[in-house]
């Protein structure tokens, strides 16, 4: 299948590879030149705008840092409008507004293109490995036309429901794991003041009702979980930033909806303090700093 | 083993049960005196005072509300200290503060006789089953001298180090789970209320990162499991105002430890708002009726 | 002076009223037709756009909902930009979030225009008297020039320095009335819930160290001050939709600067709650319902 | 009148002072023999015990940290209750929850004594002065037998209803102080990472809607009001540690009492944070720290 892809970031550039592996042809497109060398070195062809990259294509793929880039990728000057075929699919892997998704939906539908929002989880290890998960909005047509392409990235692909509900599954997750990795952090910080061996601790809420993901498979006291940032000191993974970014599409979409989120709320607080100390680069279990102010304040 | 049991409440009563059925005999006492009579017909001898249930037995366990009674029926007039015979074992599965804990067993060092808290998870369906969990704090010979009494009563016990650690990390476990319930209950509701089917969006938290036993066993949305609270109105369970008084040991440990814990200080919050809204006794899921305010406020 | 005026809602009519009273000539437009002629029977010139209002004047005055508002007035199709001549300043009194105000300001200055933020606060109540606060971000000349218009409108004129400043501190006084409103709510439902008499608690608190507008002006509880919302039904007043707007402008902004707002965020969800009820046109002192729960849950 | 004054700490020493200053004679009592020795220079008579402090007077009145010390001056061996003749009124002044006040009214009843719980605020400073406010709890009658002695260390007599309400005042106020405190944090904060003159905002705040005694009078930001402890480095003043005993009772209080204090609670695990940290002989406005972490954290 011939795609367009604009956006080689550090979770596109590892996409895109895998889509060409998979015998796809890929037009490619990004502002960093470096970036596109890369792909192109790899076998895509190189564009001079999204508009070029979306001509003569069966699909198009953007991975973006927000909405507003979207934004200007698909309907600015020299944009994927001006150039894709009426009838081809768009899809947008980025993480932003349900409300956005929803726009640029009917900015698509208006030039006669199918659109989809799919944000993915997995990292840029599951980027790497090919096995994101894939939360898909639009309609049953559009998510089966999509998922060769979208296979040949991830090995989950959900269909959510109509546009704008991949952004929602990605939200409302993030939403979860920001409060879950915060409450662990209290948890864990909480035993550890208290004189409870820190592994024993873990050891017992992994098999009982506090298990969690950011427990068992992430959790935040360093030395618990050897292959976790908490042990090589907060390094890779997810940063506090993009978790940051992430309660504010959440906190944002709860007060469009008028619903509270009291939890989500105080945690974006939290991450904020993180982020305004300057350590906003590193893993977002750090987190847990914030509760051992003996330790390292 | 001849077993002094006193507390023959929602937990206690199923407990001596099955300590009955695996062969232990049993003295019993309980100011229910109709809680007292179902044990007797089940087998146990009826004793007139924690003072009497306490003499001429191998171990004494005791399982009631608070600290204050366990103080009452251990060091009250004709209590436990009055009656049993040095070197043998009290075992208090109370859930109560650490401090307590080791307060009690002092007093029980003073009197020749080993002491372990050894706080349960698993519920009222746990004790009837005998599938509880112990967390045990004391010393590692008293852990194995108790061995024996508790795997009548549960089927993991684990030791988690000194007197009072039980108690840490029962109030830990559930410190957590009063925060990821509530997390739960905002990730749905808003989920909800931008559009998104519950089924499928629990589906996706249950298989990414958000995963948690507050979503995937127990999720507070009702409908999306058969089995759990929510699907039944919210009764049954672990009432909202025994969530409330674990979270009351969890701040106050932290207070005591001079710990911050944020999301479990408001956390306790909103259980608190449920309780003055009369519904304390509905499981504490019902957490979500905070969340839901056009459907039930 | 010769003034165009738009935006003629709750607050911009009665301003532009004081305007004809002191004198000024008003050339006016809003999309409301009733709005327009009812400046119209009090003496001014409707103007049939925000360009033509902005044509042949000496100072041109906005006040609108919301950011956007302004920049489709400031700058859309026959807007004031297109009219305006070279050296007459623009006074919004808006309140929106100062990034947006800055970016008016430079559009503004791209044609030649000074501009100045200039929010109010003294509610409906003060903008028909005349005697409203208004904060003020631009130059000092700027300032300076501006005087005569806005002392027509109100009696209290404060500099707060440069552009988007005037904005700032309406949000910062706007962000710190929410809380000290929610926190007196709190305290005076906890004093109820006590047993003390609530007129004795409120007297105690006004000459003490809790003393605040909240309490001593416009205290939540009813029956405490029979001037406050509080003691009619919570009608009229300061919306709870309003004060939610406002909020968000300070938690936006907050975001922006990476500065962590604990207990905003918290106050913000809490208002959220009482307009997910539906009770978002109540007075914001409303919010003592969440507290009272026994009382109207 | 003979008075018996137990307590002598920064509070109660100077409280006794004035006693004497007034031509009352004074029988104290306290652990400390230096504290005793000043007040009995002074022209105290020193009592070996609670007990003969309490002989052959006409009041008693008790200053001490907390209930646990009241109850043991009161009704320990060698107590209060133990010396005292039957109707002399005893003035409890420390700082408990109201249900030991009423717990000590009742145990005082039984030995034939009127009892009043008479918190005070106004600080080292106005014990000194003799400015006190005394928010008094108990009978018409109790509180006007007691008005001269008070009268004498205090200017603010208030008679706030039954037993127990003098603590319910002073909890509640000081539950309002610690939110008002840290939200004038938030507010400052915000506007100096926003870039408005720290001093200007805290002109428009204190002439507006959120004007309080926490920004007008004892405002957080350094330099604002020169005769503040933030202008002192946070040196004297009202401890962080003291509120985090004031907002425990409140959070106490109110879950007693079944009542939601969200932001209360917030604010109590934020100053927790500064008291671990290290922090929590800082003035309590030293809050201000936690917002401002780009300066010191």
């Amino acid at each position: 299948m011939k795609t367009g892809f604009i956006g080689l970031g550090n979770m596109g550039a590892p996409m895109a590879r895998n889509l060409l592996k998979a015998g796809h042809a890929l037009n490619v497109f990004d502002l960093n030149a470096q970036a596109v060398q890369s792909l192109v070195d790899a076998g895509a062809k190189a564009a001079a705008s999204p508009k070029l990259a979306a001509t003569d294509v069966e699909c198009v793929i953007t991975m973006l840092p927000a909405a507003a880039h979207v934004r200007e990728v698909l309907a600015g000057k020299d944009g994927v409008l001006a150039g894709i075929a009426k009838g081809v699919t768009i899809i947008d892997s980025s993480t932003i507004d349900p409300q956005s998704a929803k726009a640029f939906a009917a900015l698509a539908a208006e030039h006669g293109n199918p659109f989809v929002d799919a944000p993915v989880s997995g990292g840029t290890g599951g980027a790497a490995a090919g096995t994101l998960t894939f939360m898909v909005g639009g309609s049953a047509a559009a998510f089966e036309a999509v998922r060769p392409v979208l296979s040949a990235m991830g090995k989950n692909l959900v269909h959510c429901g109509d546009t704008g509900t991949g952004q929602v599954a990605k939200i409302c997750n993030n939403l979860l794991l920001g409060i879950t990795m915060a409450g662990v952090a209290e948890a864990m910080s909480l035993g550890a003041a208290l004189g409870i061996d820190t592994g024993v601790l873990a050891g017992i809420i992994n098999t009982s009702t506090g298990r969690c993901w950011s427990s068992d498979t992430y959790n935040p006291f360093p030395g618990v979980i050897e292959t976790a940032p908490a042990s090589r000191g907060y390094t890779g993974g997810f940063g506090t930033d993009l978790m940051l970014k992430d309660l504010g599409l959440a906190t944002d979409a709860a007060r469009s909806a008028h619903q509270p989120v009291y939890l989500g709320a105080l945690a974006q607080q939290l991450y904020q303090t993180m982020s305004s100390r300057g350590e906003g680069r590193l893993d977002f279990s750090s987190i847990i700093k914030l509760y051992r102010t003996g330790e390292d304040a």
